[in-house]
């Protein structure tokens, strides 16, 4: 048995697990992320968060992978350009320093290509070779794998699906562009409309209110559905998956989003593709990152897919 | 040197070429296409058009490759789905047709892929190993290269360009959808959109009014050019690609079409990608479909690209 260090690091919490080739977690924590004091409060983090799990382990650890927000070129393990999420981390050679520290192969990609590949070899994507991961949280991020290999692009930048536009002359986006799918279906964007509205105050209050058969919650969360679903085609249309596992905070809605999204997905979709794409909650959850973090180091380590 | 025979079947002409493994073209031929007849006028067509390049060829012919509007499994060379543009066409074993009556290796893909692998190998992408290609023809095509090789997706149905959603609300699509990208920018879309506004009779029209710097004709391919943008800056952001190569009729529009799409592309994409992608126009013109139908003949002999 093989195990491994899987590592996720986001602008809210920073996880990690001991996981096995075979998929198991043997230990994991997670800690809320000091992003916004920097990179230095967030190598700190990290490299506690590793001892803590190091010393936990009963297991010989063999290798560290780590999916982090920000963009990454995979090659070098380092960070090639990152949102406001962490001031100081565009240019961080992340997987340099982790060798360094911890005298062990280090890999990294980033956090959407990272959850994707854990969902792959041992979540919702089990079954598939082509899939689309999206991850509905703060952002809106994701990733596609076709014929089981990551779309990566020629910088690893492939697959921003929250900036793909549905509207052009829609909402104002972060991003500088309109109407991007981000803008309707973040975690971000639906906990301001839930409050614009007066139907919650958080997208976990109206989570809950829909699961209660709050009649204005509902019929927001149909709303939101309905404009994930066009998204959802757009990717249908361009990368022909199997299936889409959607993630993130709000992916965990499940049915209350995702069969509002089906509906609007087939009605948009090509006719030849229509009823043929499968629309799956994630499996892994939010230990999908880190999971995907151990993937990275199972795929170093010359591991393939279970 | 070797010899191998291109072809490249559309809804309204058929064109074929005699073609060598630098891409030289040492003979060629276009005729209107019979599609409206039905599948077997256009299999007819098909017979003689490849017995007219056949006889005219003084180099041995040692492949077909055929380009073809409709869907296509590219293991069996057979159409799985069309539109009605080729009344029959779906189901049509087209590479075992080809092969059984002219004894010859004979490979199939759909045209978007077959004219893409064309300016891959022998024009506008031959510098690039991640590019999208772009077809605005009576509808709108395309393809993508991700590292080198075509994004198929599951059922070889990917890259379908043209009907990614810009705004959910928009133009009603022949395809059943609203706000597709083809709505906007495919010739037939362009040629209705100039009589309505009494610009020009048709999309070559248009181009000449523009050309002669008619206000009017001038303003309205800036408009489409916008529109283009946003489309291109989904797929920058989706595929990441070294550069856009546009081709099809309204293609032809060069600088007039693609300076105004690139302006609102780099508006668009995610920061990270301003200005770093190339947005180009076909180098093959209409032969980049047949030129493609090449490389498919060429790819089954082992050849690589050059």
């Amino acid at each position: 048995m093989t195990a491994v260090l899987g590592i996720d690091i986001g602008g809210t919490k920073i996880a990690g697990g001991i996981v096995t080739d075979k998929g198991a977690v043997l230990g994991d924590q997670t800690v809320p992320s000091r992003a916004k004091e920097g990179r230095d409060a967030v190598l700190g983090q990290l490299s506690i968060l590793i001892g803590n799990l190091t010393a936990q382990a009963t297991e010989d650890i063999t290798a560290i992978g780590i999916g982090t927000a920000g963009e990454v070129d995979p090659g070098r393990g380092a960070i090639t350009s990152a949102t406001d999420n962490i001031p100081g981390w565009t240019g961080t050679p992340l997987a340099e320093i982790c060798r360094r520290e911890w005298g062990l192969p280090c890999s990294v990609d980033n956090d959407g290509n990272a959850a994707a590949l854990g969902e792959l070899w041992f979540g919702a994507g089990r079954d598939f070779h082509y899939f689309v991961y999206i991850s509905l949280g703060t952002g809106v991020g994701g990733a596609v794998i076709d014929g089981g290999r990551l779309l990566r692009g020629h910088g690893n930048f492939a697959a921003a699906l929250g900036h793909t536009t549905i509207d052009y002359g829609g909402r104002s986006c972060n991003c500088g562009s309109t109407g991007c799918l981000e803008t309707y279906v973040s975690g971000t964007a639906v906990t301001a409309l839930a409050r614009e509205l007066g139907a919650a105050d958080s997208g976990r209050e109206l989570l809950q209110k829909a699961r209660a058969q709050d009649l204005h919650a509902q019929t927001l969360m149909e709303d939101i559905g309905r404009y994930l679903g066009v998204g959802l085609a757009n990717f249908v249309n361009l990368f022909n998956p199997e299936a889409i596992v959607v993630g993130g905070g709000l992916g965990e809605a499940g049915d209350l989003l995702l069969r509002p999204a089906e509906v609007t997905m087939n009605q948009r979709v090509l006719q030849g593709l229509r009823g043929r794409t499968r629309l799956l909650a994630t499996a892994l959850g939010n230990r999908a990152g880190f999971m995907g973090g151990a993937v990275l180091a199972l795929s170093s380590l010359g591991r393939a897919r279970p």
